[in-house]
């Protein structure tokens, strides 16, 4: 690899020329990394709801032509002046929020919201030099949210890349760059919910089977699923759910439903869904004294949260997290090793794989709603 | 004192005839204690908002006649069957909620908030018989919170006293039976500053100034006090206040004010007034990341919380508490050891002190905002 290092290279990448049109495979020029950034040759990347809305470009503002993909695992190719932590013939995962080590939110043991590298997807281009590093028939390809891993080599600015085992598999541990970890972390890193205790999961999608995850490896003996949908609660018992709800079967809200169930209140809930009904369902189903609600859905800009205050004041507790509070450099690679000791079980969540020329049909399946994740094969 | 175990004690109490009008001293039989039962001599018993808010019963369910008073210190003078952890003599702060020891609040280290003796307004009557231990006049009284503290002698559930360090002086500790521990334990059991940290403070009353005096306790650097009376700052001072706020005097949401004063926000915020829009406030002046609020005051029965949900997922926390978390039995006798190490500075809330036939001073005292705590002296 090393005769590429310094040189364009070119190769393979799937552009989305408009929004909501089938991505179209071209051959792109994928320029050196800079100072501080690296390139990475991606091995195995998964699709992601995120690509999708993104894609769909409903209410955001468009950039196209664009490269999306943000869960991927990879080898450094090269890295730019002054990076560190990394080497040609790295593995790696790429992460979509970073870690610049230097800011308040770094230098906090408590946030993983670097002030730098926090996630930015209005922004198309490196950090660098506000400019893009791919280019395609003689035009810029805007990034998105500073990885673009739906291409055969991407640039990803350092702070932005974790390094990990080289055994791991990386067409397994490449779904930790986005979802899985978030619904993950959020349980075992923000509700942290006790051996025995009791955890309802709001929305049973790949992130929320993340968190029932968490719950399991957390030794929560009563997880329950809530989701509008009653046939996903048979796929989720895989991931620990071993009671199930679904709100629209109950003529009252469902935390009283709940509550009901649990003698008062479980002792953490995760809400997944982005729905701010459920949201405040999720919080008002904990128990009073001890229960932890943890949002972690992404919501709709004109809603509100809205609750009773004396729900705060009967001693509960309501937490958002982002990606799972994991900071990528520093937390990524021991989420790798709990996989590879075997307390982390990735393949449950990997449900489909096609080769990178058929990537459109990874959108197919997400959009049917038929896949948890789907791995795309870079290499035919 | 031995000579009245079992029998019927004459003694002065400060009745409450009628809502709002001034307190009468009158002679009130006082009946021997039950099953699970203590009768106290109160030697000293301050006044507390909550005391001045059901006294005016503007709102509640109007009980009267009524005893009121649950801030005191005194010594047990006869404990009912099954009482073990006093005896005739112990020194002891009651306290208007309980600690059955056998509630699954009470198993919980986290909540205070026992199934059994959790506070009650509504509730004029001891728990065993559904029935007053008070007669005057040949009429019932009504009990308060369990405590009834204005009187010589009260009966309370046991689970409802603390046991003390019969050393330590009882014209200062039993200011702790209420605001004190609420505001104390608000900050340190619940918001948990670091040292060096932010702390904003809604509200500088009683409360607020143990979350202040917490806050300082904790090593906090910046100590913001937040008022909508300038005047309190030079008081709040004294409890390590060192900035100040009035959200009158600016044209923004006091919120972007502190965010601005804070480089994005404080570390914490205690919310020590029951107003909707401060604990709006509150939540939203804490820092992304890592900021946590926490709410303190009793907000009115028909206001809603709102607040975006982005606002959580950017990793702030918001929780309520009770008493400051502490439970009654099992952790006041520590707060009063701090106390008596020198570490919490009781002294500086006891701006007034007055004798029993003199109750009503100390109504007017607070009715006037001119005291912190009035001490009323039970034997003259």
């Amino acid at each position: 690899m090393s005769s590429t290092v310094g040189e364009v290279i070119k190769c393979k990448a799937a552009i989305a020329w408009e929004a909501g049109k089938p991505l179209v495979i071209e051959e792109v020029e994928v320029a050196p990394p800079q100072a501080g950034e690296v390139r990475l040759k991606i091995l195995f990347t998964s699709l992601c709801h995120t690509d999708v809305y993104f894609w769909e470009a409903k209410g955001q503002t468009p950039l196209f032509p664009r490269i999306f993909g943000h869960e991927a695992g990879g080898i450094v190719e090269s890295v730019g002046e002054g990076v560190t932590h990394l080497k040609p013939g790295d593995h790696a995962l790429p992460v979509f929020t970073g870690e610049c080590g230097e800011c308040p939110h770094c230098k906090s043991e408590e946030s993983n919201m670097c002030d730098l590298l926090r996630i930015n997807t209005d922004r198309g281009v490196m950090l660098n030099d506000g400019k893009s590093r791919f280019t395609v028939k003689g035009q810029p390809v805007h990034h998105f949210v500073g990885t673009s891993t739906f291409s055969e080599y991407t640039v990803v600015h350092a702070g932005c890349v974790a390094k990990i085992n080289p055994e791991a598999p990386l067409d397994k541990v490449c779904v930790l760059s986005c979802g899985i970890c978030t619904g993950l972390g959020a349980t075992i890193n923000v509700a942290k919910p006790k051996p025995g205790s009791s955890v309802a999961i709001f929305g049973l999608g790949a992130v929320g089977l993340a968190a029932a995850e968490g719950a399991r490896i957390s030794g929560a003996k009563r997880i329950i699923g809530v989701d509008l949908v009653s046939s996903r609660f048979e796929e989720a018992k895989k991931f620990g759910v071993n009671e199930f709800v679904n709100p629209k079967e109950h003529s009252k809200p469902v935390q009283e439903v709940i509550a009901e169930m649990t003698n008062g209140g479980v002792d953490r809930a995760i809400e997944c869904t982005g729905s701010i009904q459920a949201m405040i369902s999720a919080f008002e189903c904990v128990h009073d004294g001890w229960g932890v609600a943890v949002l972690v859905g992404v919501p709709s800009k004109d809603v509100e949260f809205k609750t009773h205050p004396v729900n705060f004041l009967n001693e509960r507790t309501l937490k958002g997290t982002f990606y799972g509070n994991y900071k990528p450099r520093t937390h990524l690679p021991g989420v790798v090793e709990k996989y590879m000791r075997g307390e982390l079980e990735i393949e449950k969540f990997i449900t489909h794989t096609v080769p990178f020329s058929e990537i459109n049909k990874a959108f197919d399946l997400m959009l049917k709603g038929e896949s948890i994740r789907c791995i795309i094969r870079m290499e035919e």
